[in-house]
């Protein structure tokens, strides 16, 4: 396969990454404005193999790619809004029990039903705290195709590095989109697969005891080795078991894994960041707005730069208190009533100094928008 | 009905509340530790005219509260954990149509099926961020039989007053604990009943139009009036519209009705707090802890207050800031990671004096664990 | 002799210390975790011309040692606890008439008999204050069985250079611990001998004047010069007074001439301090466990670093207020209920940083202990 | 017995405290300046059926007043520097086996024999950390005999409350000066007597389980219950135990039964402290010369004050934070290096306001000396 440039919406630049990183398996049921991923992978999929099946609900879409992950498939759904929040009971059963799978979220204008065609970043906490109990998750996002094909590809690497559940969080506007996307040659992006154990059979092995390097080599179920799964807390067999010193060390080892390699996770991207006064923070489709405006006003000797997200959980707290640390504003750029600011306000020194650029009536902000309220914070009226 | 005095669960203590605000129907799906509100309701809503169901799952429970309490009933169902993450979807409905209901969450240990008996408060976030997109939520708790039944008929009360859903985040040992609750008689505590449109027949009504006061009155749906109900964003009778500025308002309205009246909503309670030098900020059975522990070390000439928050979302911040200024250190005392402390520091003047005394393990926090924590945090060591 | 590895107890490294400082005379009483010291010694001791004696407690082990130095012997004793108590007395006659000797305290549980077989490092501020009067002492410890042999060495040293009673403060982990030690060939190391006056036979020595370099030449017990030695306060020529001029003056000199040297007596070692955000200042075993973590945490992008005593008396507080300078929060890791935090506490600017990360109740303190200290004090909860 | 009217040395003041607390046996070896305590009960205790033995050395006396403590009576010992540091092994059994007995120390300059009949205060830290091993004590003090008097008599309460040790630490000066002494009669002072277990024969005491009121009820030895007595660490019968839990537990009850209850045994005078600019603080004989010079100074216009500490351990940290709070500066004025001011530097906020008024050659420090001192603090030079 050699490098291959194509002119497709964002959802299907999340197709092109999914395929390149070995998806062999999908669940799903449509609903806009995710559609396109399902319906490009409906294709796409069963000419190399895979499998793709449309389910009853976005439950049973959950639960079965949590099955054929189990099975030692490369595993994704996409959904959006509503179906995420069906999604949550399940997604919290493959964080509970460390099985690797992408969730797709194309996020439209909530809560509920909300806003189906019209774009928003509304479902940035649910990511995180939409399932009960302590848990950590990864999220990841993009604000271009060849971003989104980059991290979807991420997705794939990093639910097979940790074990665990990982979250695209797309939106409405960057998914529809129509833009480039240079598919690179096989081998270019390096591919995590899964990692097996080498024990033999008959071996006792142990699902849940990571290696020395942290991680958690996994047999395909039905094979070799004797698996327990389960949603309960569980002991490195996988034998339910509620002795406070196992239900302790699981919970840790679950928020641990995650949450101590924020580092390694973490993926963002600089724009004339060095010697801003004022930064904005921002993702996805309202970063394309946000980089917009500080090239424009760099014309004007205006010194404003972009810290581009493209993980939100873990949380990159560190990242983002050294690169404010010299900015006289921090402004968040985003399409809710500020779910990221306030991480970014726990994060920095002074949390005097942040504000929230957003818009939440279903319209992208624009890099007029952001101006005006720039204008607004530096006291200049708009 | 004169004043009764009783020994019983927690559990059955929200029954008592639920049924002194006048509940009226009941649906739900058994799961440890919330049961026993099913059990004792199955037997007393039917004694007073009352529904109780059964229902097939949780899902369904949930939408069988929300179709009940748009035809003017009071409504309520209990859940734990892996049963409110499968509620979500449907609370995040009755958010944006504004269907007054009560759902009780007798916290476990999670994630998943997690650690069923064991107590945990690990659903708080959840609790404010499960279901998508940007909304508002009202939780309530409690640490003692009385405050459940008290805070059990503002439950009823709050969900009526803002026509919102409205969560009783309990936990399993206030629940499964016995001790006396005293039920006041008939009219002692005051009832918050529906408040319906005064509009006559075939009068053009408005169910999503704020009075002056901020209430907007209902109609029982299939009654007088003409109703729509629709989870997708909707003008001021029902009628979908993507319209940003009916998008913009809508979405202000669901959230500043709530975050807006933060003082009214807001219940706590003090415990020496006046002259403290370290604050304990709890809730639920851990304030249980929080609290003896205060009293002991009081005996003892350390001034150490308790602030135990009754109402978690909307989230008490000026109430935080002001009780903590002359703190040296506040010390959040809760079952799980942090939730309610990661609010407490962005509350207070100096995040960097907010502590987390916590248990993750499925045993309850005792005086003894946080006065360990607390030697630490004062430099002591264990 | 040329270098040698071998692979021992941390008792016994001490053994080879005080061979390769020339130790000439040991007298003891065993007491368990000590007791390996004067085993290996009994035999080692006499295969070069050394003496050995056990005596008949401890008490008389202590002044068999005082009457060998004065006869210009190279001398130890090694006891633990119970039996480092009964020597203070002792010790102070030690200090007061300048005479070297080294003392080892393998630390077990205390106070009393305590927990014989089980780690402490409880006898910090004994070994500062545990005999009468205003005195000054030197202190040193080690982690590592290496570190063990040259502070040995520096044990015996110092006590040369300052003419005083030199304590090693080991405990139990360390010294029943196998690991390998690498003995170096002769002369690698250098060895302080005692410094003898220079003065002929009948010439009017004073044993108790300071040359300009402060120190004092001594002359052997029972040879040639006339030397007065007594506890009670006295001249130079060791008659006692009661003068205040001269209670003055030797207070301050035996005070003085290790107080004023604590750069030249301080060792140390940096682990990761450069840039360090959170500083572990520990010695002795859990200092292993400090370092461990700090590693590990490394790895995770945390900086961490590890100040690691070797000497803890007399106390380095200006090397420590520099080293804490920047940190956001220094830990003290130490077995026992704070007594070297209390010096850090004094030593540095901000001493509300300081924390104390310690356990007591005899188990080794692990890397997963300070975690989880470490994530209470930056507020995170256990 | 009616008031009687005395005029007498500070060392019968003392043994007249010690007759009026209840003391029933004795034990000591001579040693100046103590010796006239142990001369004047010699007399006394057999004229009243108490008991009197001059013993073979300081240890034998500090362990026959532990061995009769144990059979029910009121016990004493007196000494000075050299023999209280013999006595330290035995003070820490009697630490950790929970032994009433109090133990009088007239300082003297040390160390060792040191300066027999000259004035010191400089066992104090000695007094705090003597023995091996973390635990607690309390140490009491006074400057003139009526006071010496009341604080025998509270020695001997504090030692039944706590079942504690309890150090008096007198000093040369006061202990040979003669002034007046009014001994009230019977009854006007509160005498706290042994509490003795009120379980029948035969039933299953646990001399280590301390009430809810944080007494523990003690039975005669020998008498009629079953009573392990133990120097290790041991559970709640007296039982010899390793585990991290009983070791962790005891080692926290026999520092906190003290250092918790701080502010009951906190004793102290204030004299002119309301609006001192200046603060002295200070204890046994020094204190006699800061107070004459406050008063003196007090008619010149000078706003200077005394805090009289009456009890050095456990420190009164609090007591000392608040009344220093808002002096200019504060003085420690005692008759050694230090040792107070360093636990005052650790108390209040400013430490750098602390000042050391000292003297260490063996003379009392006067007035004069002290207000040398503080012309030179004041900038204004000596």
């Amino acid at each position: 396969m050699s490098e291959k440039i194509r002119f497709i919406q964002g959802n299907e630049a999340c197709v092109e990454g999914a395929l390149y990183a070995g998806i062999e398996f999908f669940a799903g049921y449509p609903i806009t404005p995710s559609t396109e991923i399902a319906e490009h992978l409906s294709q796409r999929l069963p000419e190399r193999g895979g499998k793709f099946i449309q389910m009853e609900d976005e439950i049973a879409s959950m639960c079965a790619i949590i099955g054929a992950s189990l099975t030692g498939r490369k595993v994704m759904t996409a959904t959006s809004g509503p179906g995420f929040s069906l999604k949550q009971e399940a997604i919290g059963y493959a964080c509970m029990t460390e099985i690797p799978c992408v969730i797709a979220n194309v996020q439209r204008g909530g809560p509920s039903t909300g806003n189906p065609t019209h774009v928003s970043q509304g479902d940035v906490n649910q990511a995180r705290w939409g399932t009960h109990g302590d848990h950590s998750i990864i999220a990841l996002t993009a604000s271009n195709h060849q971003d989104i094909f980059n991290i979807t590809i991420d997705a794939f690497n990093l639910a097979e590095t940790y074990r665990t559940p990982v979250i695209l969080l797309l939106d409405e506007s960057i998914g529809h989109l129509r833009e480039k996307l240079t598919i690179p040659e096989k081998g270019k992006i390096q591919i995590v697969d899964r990692l097996r154990t080498s024990l033999g059979k008959g071996v006792d092995y142990h699902p849940y005891l990571p290696r020395e390097d942290g991680r958690l080599p996994m047999s395909d179920f039905g094979g070799e080795h004797r698996y327990n799964v389960t949603g309960l807390f569980h002991d490195m067999w996988g034998f339910p078991s509620n002795k406070p010193e196992v239900v302790y060390d699981l919970l840790r080892h679950i928020n641990d894994k995650i949450e101590s390699d924020v580092n390694a996770i973490t993926r963002y991207k600089e724009h004339f960041i060095d010697d801003a006064e004022y930064i904005f923070i921002s993702y996805g489709s309202s970063a394309r707005s946000a980089i917009h405006l500080a090239k424009e006003r760099r014309t004007k000797g205006e010194r404003i730069g972009v810290l581009e997200l493209q993980s939100i959980w873990p949380f990159p707290k560190e990242l983002i208190r050294e690169k404010c640390a010299n900015a006289k504003a921090v402004l968040v750029v985003e399409m809710n009533m500020g779910q990221v600011m306030a991480q970014v306000k726990a994060a920095v020194h002074k949390p005097d100094k942040v504000f929230l650029a957003n818009r939440i009536d279903g319209k992208l902000i624009t890099p007029a928008d952001i101006n005006k309220l720039l204008r607004v914070i530096q006291g200049r009226g708009v």
